[in-house]
């Protein structure tokens, strides 16, 4: 591979060998963060579980074409007769089932209320099960009035990883339970939503969220999760509703929540060769396993329930803004930054192109439709484009 | 940084620290890499020594924002009275000198072609030198007729190397001189031109090239380039024109040139999670010295004095063709995958990124003025789209 980019390829050659050649057998030095790539590919980007699902594939089989089985999206996606962690895994009611049909409604709730909004465009829906296991609904609005493009995905994913990664994983956090012998495969459970959606209208902010659960059958769990707003102008009441909303979320669960899931939505969509964030954050949060199960459940379930309240209001407040082309250029080079950003950071678009297994258009599919680079362009001193800037390089609180 | 983006990031961490401690202490097995990737940062597109300049600051020094001392573009960049391999430094006929003076010549007549082709754009330049020696000289031209965006970018370089870093080089080819004990700093010199050209008409290609030359006070030293083609649209007798003139050039100093550098410039230019490259290729070389060097000089330049019969001709037939949207819309759809090589494996600006050294805007000129990603586009069967991207999947001799 002496060709090849050097600084990804080492990552590249490390851990595809690992894939095709024994499935997940990682350096342990490397394990922790191969897994949280995996869990940010199934979280942050992709609209499918092809990607990851492909990474659990029998030792020695060929790297094929993304292949999917399209079923309608009653179907149940999934269910296997696996022990789990909360409950049986084909009981409806155990934590796994319970978090995918959370999910299920949060979606279909979501994606009705974006085509009330939009008032033209229409989700089209691919939904597939995969043999081993697990399955997807992806739900992609192209084309809208509103909106440029706009995809919600489910996806629900049955692998194994091999006890070093769980200790890795177990190393972030201690609380994670049991000790296994190096080697030794954990059949996991992997159930998440994630979304992006970029409006035409400059004065509209793009949205992304992502809620996910993880479980292993070594006795580990967590949930990760966040909701971000990335408007290109700064709307200060806009900013503090969005913010608004979700930190009544968080207070009502932990009063540390929002502070540090503030926080760390700012740290984590930092554009760091720009010194700016790709937008004005909102929460995110990852590892979190540190009280009893069903109430960080509730947890999600709520901060998923409020990204219609949080970000709708804003689209309809500004969705008939009139705008000038200068305006328009100025969303599109922020396009450009949302772009920078989910190619050179995203963990889990990274994740899915340097180890070429996902399925491209899906991943992609977080992209604008337009995006735009001026040489040097720099917002005029005293302009709503610097005001937006400094936003974006100096992260502050809105509520 | 726990919360950073895991794949780059294991990169970054390393590679910067090593940067702020102790400037250049790399890791023994990753030195390679770095040292290729400074390389490339120099030669595959930064228009600005500034980015690896900084590398070399200080032990300590913080980074600052990167700054300009404007001279003018006839002042003497980067004479320092230092060794050189092939003659005294500040000596006009040592190599060093003779190459950055044809690097100069030919930014200089490329610059005029272009202008010429393009009836009403205008390169505008910016020059500077280092306090630490070297310099470079900036040519952007912006909002042309027939080019959206071309930048032209002269880089003189001196800074020190690790022996550790130069010994990791030789492996990669046997013939570097001198052993080294570990830890000794070694001097080098490195001078490039680089270009990127974006011309508006989707029949019209976009064009990059590169050509360096490396030195080091261990006495090792090499030549690398390349130039290459994109164009939206496949146009047989345009690629067997372009390819015809390299090879032309290539036959005349070695027989087997031609063959190994294109086959280089189609595995170096692939867009590894699309399948597909970058362009229709062109050549591409690196680590040459395994002749007399004023040999590779004389290479190099010849490959520099063809770019302008390579590409401009190209431009000339076709600035006016007339196109659809449709077309223009294929262009940019086709501009969003400049976009994915250059931000996901193009050597040079990931270094740059993540480095976070560099001048950002001078990297990112690089980059189209639009792009566009559409879901799951698919070219219709039969259609020139898809004529071009049967090119794209599936490299092929053109002359």
């Amino acid at each position: 591979m002496r060709l090849a980019a050097e600084v990804p390829q080492q990552y590249v050659v490390q851990h595809v060998q690992g894939l095709e050649q024994q499935a997940f057998t990682f350096p342990v030095n490397q394990v922790s963060s191969v897994w949280r790539s995996a869990a940010a590919f199934l979280a942050g980007c992709a609209f499918t579980i092809a990607g990851l699902a492909m990474h659990f594939r029998p030792k020695s089989q060929p790297i094929e074409p993304f292949s999917m089985m399209s079923v309608a999206p009653a179907v149940d996606i999934g269910a296997k007769d696996l022990p789990s962690h909360f409950g049986k895994d084909t009981d409806a009611g155990c934590l796994r089932r319970r978090f995918e049909s959370m999910l299920r409604k949060g979606q279909e709730k979501i994606c009705a209320a974006i085509e009330k909004c939009d008032g033209e465009g229409k989700f089209v829906t691919d939904a597939w099960v995969r043999e081993g296991g697990g399955g997807g609904i992806s739900r992609v609005l192209a084309n809208g009035k509103v909106w440029e493009k706009a995809g919600v995905g489910l996806s629900v994913i049955y692998g194994n990883m091999p006890s070093e990664t769980i200790n890795a994983a177990r190393a972030r956090q201690a609380n994670y339970a049991k000790d296994l012998p190096a080697g030794e495969k954990v059949p996991f459970f992997a159930c998440g939503l994630s979304c992006v959606m970029h409006p035409r209208n400059p004065h509209c902010p793009t949205m992304h969220f992502n809620y996910r659960y993880f479980e292993t059958e070594a006795g580990d769990w967590w949930f990760a999760g966040g909701t971000d707003i990335t408007p290109a102008y700064l709307d200060e009441e806009d900013m503090k509703h969005f913010h608004g909303v979700y930190k009544k979320v968080c207070d009502k669960h932990d009063p540390e929540f929002y502070a540090k899931y503030k926080k760390w939505a700012d740290e984590y969509f930092l554009i760091r060769h720009r010194g700016e964030t790709r937008g004005l954050g909102g929460i995110f949060f990852d590892d979190l396993n540190d009280r009893d199960p069903m109430t960080i459940f509730s947890f999600s379930e709520e901060c998923l329930d409020n990204v219609v309240p949080a970000y709708v209001p804003i689209i309809e407040k500004h969705k008939n803004d009139p705008f000038t082309p200068d305006q328009k250029r100025w969303q599109l080079i922020r396009r450009g930054r949302y772009v920078e950003f989910n190619l050179v950071y995203d963990r889990g678009t990274i994740f899915g192109l340097k180890t070429g297994l996902g399925r491209m258009e899906t991943i992609m599919m977080t992209l604008p439709e337009f995006a735009r680079w001026e040489y040097d362009n720099r917002p005029e001193p005293g302009s709503e484009e610097e005001k937006a800037m400094e936003a974006f390089k100096n992260p502050r609180d809105w509520v």
